[in-house]
C-alpha cells in the first residue's frame, strides 16, 4: 500500500524548506516569522560548532553520580531506564524523536489538493509550497521543528534522532487536521467528483502504519500521532489509539480511545495578534466581548441563548461573525479592548477563542463544562480565566453580575498570571506551544514503557474487556467561580 | 481527634533513633546493615559543611538554560512548573518530600503493642523499640530514609524539606502493614480483650488526616500513603483513595481506589539472604524448587493444583511450609541451587516469593495472571522471569516440558539479566529499592498537578459517576511464554 519502501528513509536536505503561506482566504497566523527558513549547506556547517561545543559543555555537566547509573541528568524531565535498553550509560536526557519520512501524500500532497482546489498556483517540486494558516496548524510547527533538530538546541527539550533504536518516540508527521479542510473550499454546486479524499488519505495512513516493524513492535504505544482538529482522522482513531495522540479535546472520542493519562491536549493556533500592551483597565472599556458563530451542534447550543441573554446588556459586544479576515481583524479590536472574553463550548467543548483570548490578555470566561485544557499540570486555570458552570451561565443577570462584581485589582491579578503563562499558547514562541508539547510527551515516558512492558507479559483476561488503570476525579465538589 | 496540634511540627533530633529488630520471631532482613545509624548532633556538624558544597555544585551545573525558565536540571526527572507557584526559578530538582510528623500511635506505638504481644521487653522511651522485620517492611526503610535528609545526598532523588510550601508531596509515614500483625502472635485461647487495635489506629488516622489543611488543601492528592500489606488500611482505604497508595498488589483494591496510573507497586522486602555467588548453573541442580504454603483462598487455589502435579517429579522440589527460621533456611537453600522457582498466586497476586528468587538469582516462573509487578517502566519481566498462564500450567507435564527444554545459554541470560536490575528488589542497598520507590513517585507529580489543577475548576457532572481518565491494554494477544 506504501508509495515508499516500508522503512523509513534517513533526512533529506532537499526537504528543508521553507515555511510559510498561501494566497487565499487564511491569513498567515502572527507568528508567521518565528517559522524555520531554509538553511544553506553552508550555514550548517558554521552552526553545528558552536552547538557541538554547548553539547560537549552539557555533556560534561550532566553525568550522573556514580550511585544513580540508571538515570540522568537534563534541563528536562526524561529518564533513561533499564526499559530502554540504556542501563548504565548517563546520558543527555532530551527526548529523543525519530521522525518518520512519510510518504508524500500524507503531508506535501496535502498541501497540494488543499491549493489546487483554491486556484492557487502548485510548483513542479511541490516540496517547496507553503503550509496555509488556519487554527489546527500544530501538525506544521511540529514538524518544522523537528526537521533539522538533529543536534540539540538550547532550551529544547527535543533532538531527532535518525536511528530508530536510539528514539524514545516514533513521530508521524501527518498533516491530518489540514487534510480534512481541503474540500472546504469547492463550490457546493460543482458537477466535477473531488480529486482528493481525506478518508482514502486516513485509509492509507493506517494501512502504511500497519506495515511498520517499529509500529508493529509495541503495538504504537511509543508513537506519536498528531490528530489535532475533533475530526481528524475519524475514520481510523480505533487503529492508532494505542498511540500517544495530539489532540485539542476528548469531544469525539471514546473513552478507550484517548484520555488525559495517554494523549496530550494542544492549544489551537490563535488566529489573531497577540496583544502588545501592559496589564491595565484603561484601554479595555467592554466588559464583555464575544464574537463567533451563534448556531452550534451539540453542546454549542448554549450559544444562541446565551446571545438572548446577552445581547441587549450595555457593556457586552455579542455578535455572529464567520471566519473571514474581515472577522479575524473585528475579533482583534474586540478581544484587546475588553476586559473579559467569553468562551462558549462549540460543536465540541474546546475552541480556538479560548486561545486568541489568552494573547489578547482578555480575561476567559469559560462556560463549557466538559472542557479539557492544554498543560494543565504547569498551568493553573482558575488563576487566569473565570469557569461558570452551563447551568449559572443562563441564569437571567448571572454573567454580568458576576464580571461587573470583579474588583480592578483582581483584574490585573487575571491578567498578570496571563502574562507568565501567555507563551505556552505561542507556536511561534522559541519557547512557546512546540517545547511545551514536547516536554508534555517526555513525562508521557515512564507510563508508556510501563505499558511496553507489561504487554509483553499480561495474560489473556478471560473476558474481552479491556483492562484498564485509570485516575478519577469524583467531582463531589462545586468549585465557585471565583 | 488528634492527639496534636493540626500543624504537622517539625523535625525533633530525639526521633533521630536507631533501627534495628526485637528478638522473636523474626529474624533481621538480610540488609539491616544498611539502615542509618544514630547520630549525634557533633556528627551532623561536620558531615553538613561538605553535602552543602556539593549542594552548592550542584545547584551551579543545575541551572537551566535561560530561554527555559520553568524547567529545572537534576539527575532526577522532576521538574518544577508554574502550577507549583515556581514558576521562573530555576532549582534543584530533587523530589521534595513533607514528612508529616504523625501522632506516636500511628507509629512508635505500633512497634510498642507488637512487643508487648510477643512479652519482649519494651523501653520507657518507645522510641528506641526496633522495628521487627517482616516481608511488608517498606514503611520502616522509607521512613528511615526521610528522617533526617533534610540535605540532598548523592544518588538519592528525594529530600526532606520542613515547610511545606516547599514541598513536591506530603508522606505519612504510618505504620499500616505492621499494624495489621500486632494481634498475630496471641494465643488464640486467649481469655483478655487485645491491648491493640488496627481497626482503630485506622479510623484514628482517618480522622487525623481529615483534619490536616494541607490534606484538605487537594484533597488529599499531593499525599503518599503506604498500605503494603494487602490488606493494610483496609477499612479507610475509601477515604484516601485520592493518594498515592504505595501498595503490594491491587488484588484486594476496586479500580476506582488504586490504578497502576495513580498508585505505585511495592517490592515484597526479601526475607532470604542474596545469591552472592555469580550467574551459572553448575551449582544450580534443582530444576524448579518451590516452598511455601499448599492451601491459599482465592487465585491461590492453583497450588494444590500445581503440588498434585509436580510433587512427584524428580527434578522438582515443591514443599509446604509455613513462615519459620527454619522454613527460610531451607527456603535460601533451596532457591539458591535451583535453576527456576515457581510463584504462583497466593491469597493475592502477589507474594514475597517472587522477590526472593530474584535475589536467590534462581528464575522465577510466573503463575498468576494478574499480577501487577513492581517498577514496571525500567524492569522489563520477560527477560528475568517465564509467565506461564494458569490453563496452561495446569496441564500436565507443560511446566516442567517447558523448562527442561530451556537451553543453558538461555538460563544464564536470565541470570544476567536478573544480576542487572538485583538492585531495585534491595531495601538495603543506597541504591536500591527505596531511590527507586522515590523516583517513581517523582514521575507521578505531573499528573497529580494535573488533577490538582483540574479539580479546582471541573464542575460539577450530572450523573454521580466519578469522571475518569484511563491507559488500557486490549490483552488481545497471549504472549508466548518464552
Amino acid at each position: 500500500m506504501s508509495e515508499r519502501s516500508a522503512k523509513p528513509r534517513k533526512y533529506h536536505l532537499h526537504r528543508n524548506r521553507s515555511a510559510g503561506y498561501l494566497p487565499g482566504e487564511e491569513e498567515p497566523p502572527p507568528s508567521s516569522a518565528m517559522l524555520p527558513r531554509r538553511s544553506s549547506l553552508l550555514k550548517r556547517a558554521l552552526l553545528s560548532l558552536p552547538v557541538l561545543l554547548l553539547l560537549a559543555f552539557y555533556a560534561f555537566v550532566s553525568f550522573s553520580p556514580p550511585s544513580s547509573p540508571t538515570t540522568s541528568v537534563s534541563d528536562y524531565a526524561v529518564t533513561t531506564g533499564a526499559g530502554n535498553g540504556n542501563g548504565n550509560v548517563p546520558s543527555l536526557s532530551l527526548l529523543k524523536v525519530f521522525m518518520y519520512d512519510l510518504p508524500e501524500k500524507f503531508n506535501y500532497d496535502v498541501i497540494k489538493h488543499h491549493a489546487l482546489v483554491r486556484s492557487s498556483p502548485v510548483p513542479d517540486d511541490i516540496s517547496s509550497l507553503k503550509y496555509p494558516g488556519h487554527q489546527h496548524m500544530a501538525e506544521w510547527y511540529l514538524y518544522s521543528d523537528l526537521f533539522s533538530a538533529y543536534v540539540p538546541r538550547p532550551g529544547s527539550p527535543v533532538v531527532r534522532v535518525s536511528d530508530p533504536a536510539e528514539a524514545d518516540v516514533f513521530y508521524v508527521p501527518v498533516f491530518s487536521s489540514l487534510s480534512l479542510i481541503v474540500n472546504q473550499a469547492r463550490p457546493a454546486n460543482s458537477d466535477t467528483p473531488p480529486a482528493y479524499s481525506d478518508e482514502e488519505m486516513q485509509e492509507e495512513l493506517a494501512s502504511w502504519l500497519k506495515e511498520q516493524e517499529l509500529w508493529k513492535r509495541n503495538n504504537g504505544r511509543d508513537h506519536v500521532v498528531i490528530a489535532q482538529d475533533p475530526n481528524a482522522l475519524y475514520k481510523i482513531i480505533d487503529r492508532v489509539r494505542n498511540a500517544v495522540l495530539l489532540v485539542s479535546d476528548f469531544g469525539r472520542l471514546k473513552s478507550d480511545q484517548a484520555s488525559l493519562v495517554k494523549d496530550i491536549i494542544l492549544p489551537y493556533s490563535h488566529r489573531i495578534n497577540t496583544y502588545a500592551g501592559n496589564v491595565g483597565v484603561e484601554k479595555r472599556k467592554t466588559l464583555l466581548f464575544f464574537m463567533g458563530n451563534r448556531y452550534r451542534k451539540e453542546g454549542g447550543k448554549i450559544r444562541d441563548l446565551l446571545f438572548q441573554l446577552l445581547e441587549n446588556e450595555k457593556d457586552v459586544i455579542i455578535k455572529h461573525g464567520a471566519q473571514s479576515r474581515e472577522s479575524r481583524r473585528a475579533a482583534t479590536q474586540g478581544m484587546h479592548t475588553s476586559k473579559f472574553c467569553l468562551n462558549p463550548a462549540g460543536d465540541t467543548p474546546s475552541a480556538c477563542r479560548l486561545f486568541d483570548a489568552i494573547v489578547s490578555m482578555c480575561i476567559p470566561v469559560i462556560v463549557s463544562d466538559s472542557i479539557e485544557l492544554p498543560f494543565e499540570d504547569v498551568i493553573d486555570y482558575s488563576k487566569i480565566s473565570i469557569f461558570v458552570d452551563t447551568t449559572s451561565a443562563l441564569k437571567p443577570g448571572y454573567l454580568v453580575s458576576l464580571l461587573r462584581g470583579v474588583s480592578k485589582e483582581k483584574i490585573l491579578e487575571y491578567q498578570k498570571e496571563i502574562k507568565k503563562v501567555k507563551r505556552y499558547f505561542e507556536y511561534g514562541n522559541p519557547n512557546g506551544t512546540v517545547n511545551e508539547i514536547w516536554r508534555q510527551v517526555s513525562q508521557k515516558l515512564p507510563l508508556i514503557r510501563l505499558m511496553i512492558n507489561r504487554d509483553k507479559r499480561v495474560v489473556k483476561g478471560e473476558t474481552d474487556e479491556p483492562n484498564c488503570s485509570c485516575i478519577c476525579s469524583n467531582q463531589t465538589v462545586l468549585i465557585s467561580p471565583l
